[in-house]
């Protein structure tokens, strides 16, 4: 290796140490943290961040990567993809001066406050004058990023490289009427109440989820299970994944797809290569990869005949009373299309809509169509139009996500992305394992784990998402994989 | 304020940073760290090691703490010692080579992996190189701080402030008659196993451990409690004061004693004034002052007839098959004392004595009387002459502690120290309160709690061991009170 490559590494190495510890701190933070120990834990926080930050603008880190990047046609497919990865970073940081970072790292911390009470309280006018400021300095973010691009293209590159507005567009326009003309095929059903039907015991479900992810593919030699308020996987280091649950004890399904869903995750994490780890700081980079395996767990997997023809009996060992119930009964709860408010209690097929109907509303409000006081107004309608319904509660309206509070704007279409590009994986991993059904029904995980191991997890970030769809389902993302899963199984 | 303070606490709050950080690695590693996370935790810690040491070296934190030591005299009370105790911590690690440091770290390492093999396998030869090399960096390790010290004073006064092998001869020899007189005149008698008469379930005793802390004065807006192999306490933070148990579902005993005895440790750092905070990077610095709260809680309050007057029923409460027991039968049972073998499941009485073999085996290592190949003969026959009982497994001998092992020589003698500590804060505290029993008995643990706020954890840092006995009792350490606390509760 060259004098240069290994000074990179070693530098790296310190970021990764670097995030390691600020993932840490979250996930105390979120788990076992008192408290009281707040106000002393965002310091430290505040701490690491600035050592990143000083780390990643230092002359011998910007020199490095320049000169790496000056010889970049001689480095190697991992090296290249790795130097592209840290340049995209520490071109960030460094176009960002340290004032207007700190500023608006305060506004957002204020915001996410303001949108809590707001939320609480049913009151817009307590978030308003702070999403107001929230949209403006992320305006002015991405001017300083990139001024001769779009503003929400710039946005939407920090999330998913490379993705634009105009593809988004060519993907979601029909992809919104597909939807809505299969949701307006489907009769309303009502549920058997499966997963209401008892009190579930905080501790029997969490070795039920343990049974169960373990028997999924999750290594619990390289992760543990832990408790929070909202279910979320995190990378705390090499052979080091955590997923984090909510236990619903009133309502099981919650409890149980969210674990499923941050197994997805979870499970992708655990099984990149080594070798291509060098090539990101922490987390693999594509929000779509990511997305695409937690919702293809979550839902393709976790939601359907095959998954729970086995797993009723796993269930029914730690809950005897649910012998009264079969797999089909479970299913059918598990499948219920509804018109809703909440975007992350949505069925498979309005999921999307909600997504679309976010990214309308953020672009129109980036360009000035919309003035944060109508944000309410206009979500209503687009609501009404698209889903049919239309909220009551402001909090179970635009006030429903934490995502624009902690000024995550350009965010939510990496959702839709997972699911569509889920949809995509899922098509091309049956016609290479038409038996896979069978194998599930009998609990065995193996065709799944293997195939998505080789094809996907492997690779780690050392591709786009488009990129890894070209090269192993020989064309980039098409959403008609998805629609037509969806039809098979829900239209009849 | 003047600059250089300033400057000085904004370096002091960096180092309190790290501090936490590592605290925190270290605490996940025992809790909830997956296995195969060590190599990358590893590496993490000894990234945070060296940020710390090369702060502590940096230029600008030496010539900031040499001028305000320039100007000592001008300073307040809580500026001088917290300027003093930064200036021995960097006194010391400014004259350690980052070699030596590395060399000596490696084989601590080596020597802990070393012992546990060792003990497993009943083989001292495995432990004897190392234990060799350790002593060896040891005594070099005394030499480079100060070379015109005995070797074992500097190793004393790392762990106890000014205290020397002189000091502590004067104690310990007149302790080591007077337990030994005593122990001869106890009777042996026998366990009603109250503590091992069923199975204690794990999740059951969390929730009576909770509110038995809780009750005694534990805040969990500031602290938590975790599940660990070997029960510790830790400070992450402001605020953030973790105790750790380990549940022995076969003997309920070792799990609330070892609760209380943490508790007393965290109750401790939770109830620091935050002004006298300032004082230190991170823990109360006196480890006798420390180990005099956590073994007062355990034994003088934890082990007395008022406290399990009260505590039995909170016992039977969750656990109703303990009604056949009643208050005389717990305290009979947890106060029993016997000539054995292992230092931690020790006594009262015979406690120190463990702690004096073992001061005198490492001063006479140290001083070059013994070696290390006649450790185990050594041990043996000093135990045989001041217990009356001889180890027939070496794991129950000379290999029973992991100290020796991560380089800890010196360290024995705190814990006895801490001991007597004890005996003097429970003489005056009772004289201030004579009513303390009754309290107890009723649960109501205020008093308790205020005096030792009010008198003891209030202060932090701020004074030595002896400094603050002698502030609040009138005088230095004196091992009388230990031996009449120890007299009027075992000889009758």
């Amino acid at each position: 290796m060259n004098k240069t490559l290994e000074k990179y590494y070693s530098l790296l190495e310190e970021m990764k140490h670097l995030n390691s510890i600020s993932a840490l701190l979250s996930l105390d933070q979120e788990t076992n943290m008192p408290p009281l120990a707040i106000e002393g834990r965002s310091k430290q926080m505040g701490y690491v961040e600035k050592l990143i930050h000083s780390k990643i603008t230092a002359p011998e880190y910007i020199n490095t990567i320049n000169s790496l990047y000056d010889q970049y046609d001689d480095l190697s497919e991992i090296d290249k993809r790795s130097v592209l990865l840290s340049k995209r970073e520490m071109d960030r940081s460094t176009k960002l001066s340290s004032q207007f970072v700190e500023e608006f790292a305060e506004i957002k911390s204020k915001a996410q406050n303001a949108w809590f009470d707001a939320k609480q309280k049913e009151d817009y006018g307590i978030f308003k004058p702070l999403l107001q400021k929230t949209f403006e300095y992320t305006s002015r973010y991405a001017d300083l990023i990139d001024n001769s691009k779009k503003i929400y293209d710039v946005l939407l590159d920090d999330y998913e490289e490379g993705m634009t507005v105009d593809q988004l567009n060519n993907i979601f326009n029909p992809l919104r009427d597909e939807l809505t003309q299969i949701l307006n095929s489907i009769p309303e059903r009502s549920s058997k109440n499966v997963f209401k039907s008892q009190k579930f015991d905080k501790d029997i479900t969490r070795k039920l989820i343990k049974e169960m992810t373990a028997k999924i593919g999750y290594d619990y030699n390289k992760g543990a299970l832990g408790e929070v308020h909202h279910p979320f996987e995190t990378r705390i280091g090499d052979n080091d994944v955590r997923i984090n649950v909510k236990y619903q004890e009133d309502e099981l399904s919650y409890t149980l797809t969210g674990a499923i869903h941050e197994e997805g995750h979870g499970i992708y994490e655990q099984n990149v290569n080594p070798e291509y780890f060098k090539t990101s700081f922490g987390e693999v980079s594509s929000l779509a990869l990511h997305e695409s395996q937690s919702r293809l767990l979550e839902n393709m997997i976790g939601r359907s005949k095959p998954f729970w023809k086995y797993f009723i009996k796993v269930l029914q060992k730690y809950y005897p009373e649910m012998n009264k119930f079969n797999y089909e009964d479970a299913y059918s709860d598990l499948n219920l299309v509804k018109r809703s408010f909440i975007r992350t209690e949505s069925d498979e097929v309005t999921y999307n809509l909600h997504i679309i109907l976010r990214f309308e509303i953020e672009q129109a409000i980036l360009n000035k169509e919309v003035k944060i006081d109508e944000i309410p107004e206009v979500w209503n309608s687009k609501m009404q139009k698209m889903l049919g319904v239309t909220p009551k509660l402001i909090s179970e309206g635009c006030l429903q996500d934490v995502h624009w509070s902690m000024g995550a704007i350009g965010y939510f279409p990496t959702y839709s992305l997972g699911n569509l590009t889920a949809g995509q994986w899922f098509n091309k991993f049956t016609i290479d394992h038409p038996d896979y059904e069978k194998q599930i029904e009998s609990g065995d995980f193996s065709g799944y784990f293997n195939w998505f191991k080789t094809n996907v997890w492997n690779y780690g970030s050392l591709y786009t998402c488009n990129q890894l769809l070209k090269k192993i389902t020989g064309e980039e993302l098409n959403p008609k994989y998805f629609i037509k899963y969806i039809k098979e199984k829900y239209v009849k």
